[in-house]
């Protein structure tokens, strides 16, 4: 298990964690990693219509973001919300994201 | 006085209004149009150490996001922010970016 580098609670900022989430398909990521937090980058992203390099690349904007934790077990790519950090850093942000994005994402052909 | 082009109310998402916030400078003129609802660029702009052409970048962005009205008049580029629209499409999601934005801009060279 060798976790990948990430920024530290304290450094996390708000425009990086915008970003990674201002991506329809980031967004998605993270709505699925927060109602699943102890999965993989292969089990979150199924049924996603996007090229694996694309969404290597979005897995390492929301890690670098601050967003989610990955480890790598062997094949796998573990990955784990950082629910307790975002919501210590940025109280209130997540939960109204999370929600509008559910709610566009019925409408969308993401899901 | 001549509107520029907005998406309408019905048309916005909310990938490109978290686009539009997650820059600092952006999220800073944003914050800086709710609390003056009826100013101009020039005015909502002063003190940041940014290139005109970068600012004009920058409402463009908003605007095409649906955050803000902008209007020209004359020399004079008006900005009314869209608080109702955002509202009623994203309830609940600017107020924390605000207050989260605010929080920082303190701690950085911004303001």
């Amino acid at each position: 298990m060798r976790p990948l580098p990430e920024p530290a609670r304290e450094s996390l900022t708000l425009a990086p964690v915008l970003h990674a989430l201002s991506d329809p398909v980031r967004l998605e990521l993270v709505r699925r990693a927060w109602a699943n937090p102890e999965s993989t980058c292969s089990v979150l992203a199924d049924g996603l219509d996007v090229p694996m390099s694309t969404l290597s690349n979005h897995w390492r904007v929301l890690r670098e973001a601050g967003l989610i934790s990955m480890t790598v077990d062997g094949r796998h790519r573990r990955i784990r919300p950082r629910a307790d950090d975002l919501s210590d850093r940025f109280p209130g942000l997540l939960d109204p994201i999370l929600r509008l994005g559910a709610a566009e994402s019925l409408n969308s052909r993401l899901v």
